[in-house]
């Protein structure tokens, strides 16, 4: 396994691999390895001849007041991790090696990146396209790879690709879930253990909006309602947005219809934590 | 030649080239193709071995109340062109294959679309780069060819280019004039005999200021107003501005210092019309 540190490394090492006419899939991460990870490198590795992981804590996609300095960054475990996946290279930058002056230009996916997550983080998805931009014009990747449990950022990606004939695919990977139903993330290891079992909630609440709509239950602000009430079993829940919006453009639903997206952000303590699950109802 | 008028057709031409290691060149145009274009395929024939010329008026650098309509589309002359400069695939695709879906994503340059044409053109920039960036990962140039008669264009698209890691180069081309000295445009031929002699100040006052300078006057606002008296020798030409900047940050000298861009952008009728020169001073 390689690891470039900086972007002429890694645009030789891919050079290579594409002249053999290897297939290059791009793994795009902020590193703190989890088993959500692994699931995507796994994937990537499967459809792929030549497999690249970013590891880059972008600080572009942070928002002053959040946790970038804080934001974990076990480099050596990650790397271990990346070996034992059998990834081809890792591109592991310095801010400086992708930011090496004041950035003027941001890729900004409108309309997409309005509701959810957009109306807590102003500036977060505009952070993710740009670097995710930058990665793919580093590497040129035929695939990348994110996943379902980051929704909104799954479906921005797919928009800016899709707008700006970006020359790749992506893929996007089932959410991966603790045997309670926690949703894996980077952003756990902030929890303490009694946060741990509140955050359960999350995914119950969301299995709750599920069980109502195969009910037939097609009132949403009365769905909004039960998973609230569900959530707040536990007083150390601060909720941020509980959604039920269409699955593509993101627009909320007063009925439930087509393919849906259930979708939370909610805070434990100082820890910002997100899930979501699609639902496909039989109304067309 | 090739005309493809599919983004699918331009790849696979683009690719089968690429697949022979030829080195591939771009020249994006809006068509209306003259000599200052012709000058940048030249330069694109002579430094490449497979070139491409785009040919498409895009609709999203036009204010609704610019020329976009009216913009002059003489498609077949401007493929008789190509053919006899020796392109090798002229790329004109319709606006539907450019823009299938409301367009949600912007590449957008701050600070440098800000001055200059930035002031009277707003959203002229961000259609300029966002279509380039589209340009750029349909046919995947190792050059693309900008001409100087755009400065700021030319400066907003390195910056881009920077910015986002694109993988290519960008040549900026010196500005074609008539023996009248007026800048070669595709919209001169708005103008009337009378308005072409009138546009031909346009020249002449940046001239004066190449003057002024050389002979040592370092007072930009005094430069300003000398240029400024060449124009008004013409009362039917309406200024929008005259500016003497900075040629990397356009950012407004109070003196001549470095390397200088001298820029102006006036109306004759209804014919917007824009000229700069570049001045490398002493003074450090």
């Amino acid at each position: 396994m390689k690891v470039a540190k900086t972007i002429k490394e890694v645009r030789s090492h891919v050079k290579a691999a594409r002249s053999k006419g290897e297939k290059i899939g791009l793994v795009p991460t902020m590193g703190a390895l989890h088993i959500g990870h692994t699931s995507l490198i796994e994937r990537a590795v499967n459809d792929c001849d030549y497999v690249v992981v970013s590891i880059f804590v972008n600080p572009t996609q942070f928002d002053p007041n959040e946790d970038f300095e804080k934001y974990p960054r076990p480099i050596e475990a990650d790397l271990k991790i990346c070996e034992e996946h059998s990834v081809d290279l890792v591109f592991n930058p310095l801010p400086k090696e992708m930011y090496p002056a004041e950035n003027f230009t941001w890729v900004n996916v409108e309309k997409l990146t309005e509701p959810l997550c957009g109306q807590f983080r102003p500036g977060h998805f505009r952070g993710v396209t740009t670097v995710c931009a930058k990665l793919f014009n580093i590497i040129l990747p035929d695939v990348a790879y994110f996943g379902q449990k980051d929704a909104q950022q799954a479906i921005v990606i797919k928009r800016m690709v899709a707008d700006l004939n970006m020359p790749l695919k992506i893929v996007v990977c089932p959410t991966v879930r603790e045997t309670n139903g926690l949703a894996v993330s980077s952003r756990n290891q902030y929890l303490s253990q009694r946060q741990r079992k509140d955050a359960t909630l999350i995914y119950k609440a969301l299995q709750k909006c599920e069980a109502l709509i195969k009910d037939g239950i097609t009132d949403t602000t009365k769905i909004i309602g039960e998973m609230r009430r569900v959530l707040q079993q536990e007083p150390s829940i601060e909720i941020e947005y509980i959604s039920i919006v269409n699955a593509e453009s993101l627009r909320d639903l007063e009925q439930p219809k087509g393919r849906v997206l259930a979708a939370i952000a909610a805070k434990i303590g100082s820890t910002r934590l997100i899930d979501n699950i699609l639902i496909d109802t039989c109304e067309k």
